[in-house]
């Protein structure tokens, strides 16, 4: 129970991070700490809830998840500590935990944006007790005087309650879904581009109509979906699922993004006729 | 007492960062390794000073902060083992320390360039005992052939006395502090731009004077000290004390040095009067 | 034996190497991870085939490295373990493990690509047995699904043979060679630039004429070799053996490869007349 993973927009050019990390071996010094992205834009909470949504089912049970993006810091937004039934996560009520929350809720959340119920069996205190913090806290970097001390403090075991006031609601962003029309036709969109160029959608699986589907994406059109990377011709998009369980646009060896001229946010359709409904 | 920190020049593009970890761990299995920052610029100095110097606090009594920036190598200049109350240091006698000196001589010392002596508790030894290092030496990577099995041995506890001769001074760079006019004006300059582009003073509050300061940096006039990146306007820049203790000036969710065109060196002063003095 | 080193081309813009390293812990709990290089250019073979050879003997005995730049992820390329005397291997058959194959041979094997046969010594088996694998096996991410979960059983103590059958030849990679004229000339050529910019060719001290060479590379000639970067002229090209065991061209405090207009693949000559034989 003493993985601490780390997800923020620090970069890597200053000694950001490093703080978190010396401030979390400074309270335990047997964490194992482990990146996971420091190269978040910015303030793009929405980039941060994705890329943690990825990769935290991979890591051991009891890992605390910490994702500093935020803002917001030093203004009204609540810290959290959040315990679902396999891991632990400290972060700012902002939405960055807006997937672990969907994820959580099995689907029965609304797709709007606001305030969230917690679903059943998940804990979440905001973080007010400030015997755990580094003092003195400064205005500017609660990461490393609030969050990562918070994070070491839950690795030595001290149970949720004691970090401060139980929650009931948390921040979600609006996480678009895939339009179902029938006739086994969707639309959906693009929700990340990775450092390959691969394109991200929104559609999984169970969302693709049977039979054979076509793609459509910045008015390129891909017919039926691949296995593997290798099974491209090279410079022709493909469509596969990718390991992340979403239908992904990719080029062989080299940036779907810039072949095709996709961004975050472009509509994505499949459909099983020739055309599209309205082509 | 086994965690070993790294601040290099190196980059992340080649295995050099990895070679260190490598001889370390080949003579310590237990070590816990922490990257500072391997993304100071070639040879900069002045940058792993100061990135370093933000960050070493805040760890665990006892760390082993090794600095590799070192466009020396090979030549007469010294390699160095350092001992303070709280850590150790390994980097070469280059200025690298200087600001971990000056913080040991709580200010007693001259911002004058040049062999500064060593303030009272501190131990320091030329390393030039040959028993600890990895053979062959090379003459172009001392950090992996000198400092990373000296940070080592000494993360096994082995004496700083047996890795060479002790020294009596050390090199530090000058430092600039910031001129104190009275009538509550100072003028002090940049320091450093951080990844955010967030723009770090040498002015502390201790400093500042009393009253409401106005700050002028780069022909821009900003009026009193914020307390939150959150609290300001998005485009406008603020004045807030930064989490390194620095009078900083920011841009919320914008870099505040692209913005105002502000550089490393740049004048920056601060008043209480509505204008400077010759203003 | 609990050491595990990465070396990928996922970059660090995601969080694809943090999956590996939750994959890893969640097997192996107190593994250490340390990462080599996640900087490899995209599919790039030769790339991660250097930038390991320089690295791999500074770990300690028993390590685990685990390579993974993979284009053919998911068609019929084969996924291996192999073990060495010092070390072991987790890689697609791509030639990635070229250099630790001819390293393992002492220079008795042809430098044409193609399948090499295995050194005395060596042990090789496909990975083919799931058992430990990550379940659902993706068709495009083995390296969180196949080798990073492989590595992290090998690193509990598994026997090699249980992770698939035997094999007894290797995929390398062409390794240029220099070419000796005789009369204390030959020619190599440039193997990589390193994030500095200096230039590594594949001549190595044995290969270097006795007497005071000159080397010509990109229409500069560069009079005797130094033994320091801080031994030149700013501005002026050096040569020295690097650390790596290369002839490299370095320029003080600046990018050779800039400087002097090298790419990889250019060639090098080395003699000692005063002219190369036909210039």
């Amino acid at each position: 129970m003493s993985v601490i993973t780390l997800t923020t927009d620090f970069g890597l050019q200053d000694a950001y991070v490093a703080a978190l990390k010396g401030v979390i071996l400074s309270t335990n010094p047997s964490a194992t700490i482990v990146d996971i992205c420091h190269s978040i834009e910015p303030q793009n909470i929405r980039q941060a809830a994705f890329v943690l949504s990825t990769v935290y089912g991979y890591f051991p049970r009891g890992t605390i998840h910490t994702v500093i993006v935020d803002p917001g810091v030093g203004s009204e937004r609540r810290a959290m500590v959040l315990r679902t039934e396999e891991a632990f996560f400290v972060a700012p009520d902002n939405g960055v935990l807006s997937y672990v929350l969907l994820d959580a809720s099995a689907g029965k959340t609304p797709s709007n944006a606001g305030l969230m119920e917690l679903p059943p069996g998940l804990q979440a205190v905001e973080i007010t007790n400030p015997e755990f913090w580094h003092h003195p806290v400064s205005a500017t970097f609660h990461g490393r005087d609030v969050f990562a001390p918070v994070a070491a403090h839950l690795s030595l075991g001290t149970p949720v309650h004691r970090f401060g006031d139980p929650v009931t609601s948390l921040n979600v962003l609006p996480v678009p879904r895939p339009h179902i029309h029938g006739e086994g036709t969707l639309t959906g969109c693009v929700l990340h581009i990775d450092a390959f160029g691969n394109v991200v959608t929104n559609i999984r699986e169970e969302h693709l109509p049977s039979g054979v589907p076509c793609i459509q994406v910045a008015g390129h059109r891909i017919v039926s979906v691949s296995s593997t990377y290798a099974s491209a011709e090279p410079g022709q998009p493909i469509a596969l699922m990718g390991s992340s369980g979403y239908l992904e646009i990719a080029v062989r060896n080299a940036s779907a993004a810039s072949v095709l001229g996709v961004q975050i946010g472009d509509g994505v359709s499949v459909y099983t006729e020739p055309r599209p409904p309205g082509d």
